[in-house]
């Protein structure tokens, strides 16, 4: 198969991280992770500079805080993984499932990345605007999209652009069956699944790429500080349409 | 109080489409509408063209195909309302709660989209790629997010770019209370409520703006007929790393 | 295969309701009926009265009235099937999937029951309390899972008393494929489906049996006008923790 | 207020076990176990045993088999919980909100709990049969109803029965504000709330009640092991209606 068409940027300039939420601490397999990695390689195809995290992998203190060292925890490794977000274009999360929804690894992330949301950038929006977020789901059995509609949402919520199409999973047949890296699962070789993954992985580039060409969003109608000091940009606070 | 800065650019080219799902028919008041009317006085002071659409006025037949007459439905509206949203740059939904969830109206709405994922763009993309969206929601109780979750999920996945913080909405507190518009509600000097309406209004305005000036997406990466006809765009369809 | 054991009760004095919440009229073929009859059928060899309804056959309109006749709707079928959910101990409700979703046929029934949700039993309770509910749900995709939880919750909130297991469903692998009844799907013999199916139908009848024999559910903290007229059965309506 | 009629039963031989999924560890304020201990008081004047943990001050593994320290972890604490959740008739579990869902540690404990779904009763019943469930949950914004959703599938999925409105909790008007326990808030004296959590708290205790008058659930339908050798219990597993 030949491609006419050359990618229409480069992405070499910039960074994705992947959090992979597994329940299972390295070296354990986790499906989900095979899954992820084939949307990384193909970012590392064009250059992106990419990082992955397992966060059971690291001792993360529950909290709503930056630092929860301050409230009380003896250990949070969170303020070290901070930073790789901080410094991110895209973000993918990763998540397995159980009963239908998302592992209470990934609930914990979000937390900690809403405990953020009171931080901004240097244009005064909330430290997560000009980021791009997608999120990757696999199981056995049941619950990519409603897995997919908590995560995206939760990221849309707090800053994130979501692209479209930016989930992708894999689930066998429903009831108990084969894992994605399992031997003959069909996930690997899934059609719909590579497809999926592949669209979300390219529209991540592409609103990553024109976000950073941008220089982010335009700080018109979203800094917090500015709507404290008064500010509305055109929105009339008193209407009298009643 | 003055606004020092001007927006960043103009937005009198852009068309929006707010498709509001209460329950109820004109003329009768509709609360979700009380909201949505504020985030679209806001874009047409930026001279936006805007429509809005009341789905319950129109006869629209319950189904997955664009024009349901052809799959023995008498009547079907939706093939007049299809052009609004074809050709809008931005299109907001919005919808009331019942017991925590978004109302059947919403329901119908998305199924009918739905029935246009087959639909391609200019460029061979899905229809809804280069279109922005955004969600508004009122009860008096309990489900703003929930309602959110479900809507901005279904618009990603269909094609549709999601700007930060895409979701406004009101509730009362806890329990039954006053709607959004009744006197007395809190809901429309609700500070959180109209913040959050004016950073959705601006984030949405933002996200079209650069899709605009960028003529869409890029087509690489996310054309399904390319993906039938076997390319790949640098994804490995046949890792061996198990 | 010989059954040791008899059945623990007779249930040819209950009447049992499935409302199909399909998209497709009669007489197209509805999977999720498919899979709705095989449950019907356990209860049918039991002497069960079983009632079905397709919910799009009739002229539903929108809203939260028991009669919408009376808030400005010229047809509205649901008065007349009302009745059959009025005098059912059990209901069950059956939905496809579109994005992950229940169809929008099933939010306008959740609309309509709650619509009832001021109606009252001879005990004063709730008109729902003692009635038994379940789900059950087919795509060919993903989503069983949040389409029950939805469900159950609503029907749950306003009433019904939700047994074990209440939830049975089926789903190919992800991605689109052959839907329940289709040749080859694979469903009909899914093991996993069918031992839900079974111990979901089992479990529905149990707890039918159970209230019924027991007159339903005491009427002892949970009257809604002996609340409003300041009973409290023993709840500590100002306590002095803080 | 005097109560004309008596409870019609005593209650005084049954187990409550409270779980409170919060975020904050003991002695901090929890304002979700400020509503719990509503709940917990008024079993109490029944005579009910109740127990109360907090799930966040025991060091419990991420995983979903019965002990952790099986599988790589040095400490898990969840087996010297889990005799609580066995002898327990009743489980309510209690959660804050945050971005409109569940907390991460109210996952956590649905992993673990799952982790027993293969454990069975001495019916050979899945072990959770026969308990019954309800759900707390607190927040000053939004998502009391997709909480419970979630927690009460889990639960009734497993093998617990679901009593009607078995969900109660308290949400401010939208936005950041007060939580429950603090001064102002209105939570306590909120009459919906208070009115919620007697009705749960006593159709918890009827559900309870009749659940271990009747020796719990019949295990005729519902056993796994009897599944497997064939039984079907008069469902017809081979239909020929397509």
């Amino acid at each position: 198969m030949t491609d006419a068409d050359a990618p229409p940027a480069r992405y070499d300039d910039l960074r994705a991280l992947f959090i992979n939420c597994t329940l299972k601490r390295s070296p354990e397999l986790s499906h989900t992770e095979g899954l992820m990695r084939r949307s990384m390689a193909l970012m590392q195809t064009q250059g992106v500079d990419v990082d992955l995290v397992r966060l059971v992998d690291h001792q993360v203190a529950p909290g709503v805080y930056p630092d929860m060292r301050e409230h009380g925890w003896e250990v949070d490794e969170w303020p070290e993984l901070w930073p790789l977000v901080a410094q991110a274009d895209i973000v993918v999360l990763g998540t397995p499932l159980w009963l239908g929804d998302v592992s209470s690894q990934l609930r914990l992330l979000i937390e900690r990345l809403y405990g953020h949301s009171g931080d901004t950038n240097d244009k005064g929006q909330y430290v997560f605007y000009g980021k791009v977020g997608g999120v990757i789901v696999t199981g056995n059995e049941d619950g990519v999209k409603h897995a997919a509609m908590s995560t995206l949402y939760s990221l849309q919520h707090i800053g994130f652009t979501i692209p479209p199409a930016a989930d992708a999973g894999w689930i066998g047949e429903v009831g108990p069956g084969p894992s994605y890296l399992d031997e003959g699962s069909g996930g690997p070789e899934n059609d719909f699944t590579n497809r999926n993954t592949t669209f979300m992985t390219w529209n991540l580039l592409h609103q990553a790429r024109a976000l950073d060409d941008a220089g982010g969003i335009p700080a018109f109608g979203n800094v917090r500080s500015q709507w404290n000091d008064g500010e509305r940009w055109g929105y009339d606070a008193n209407p009298e349409y009643r």
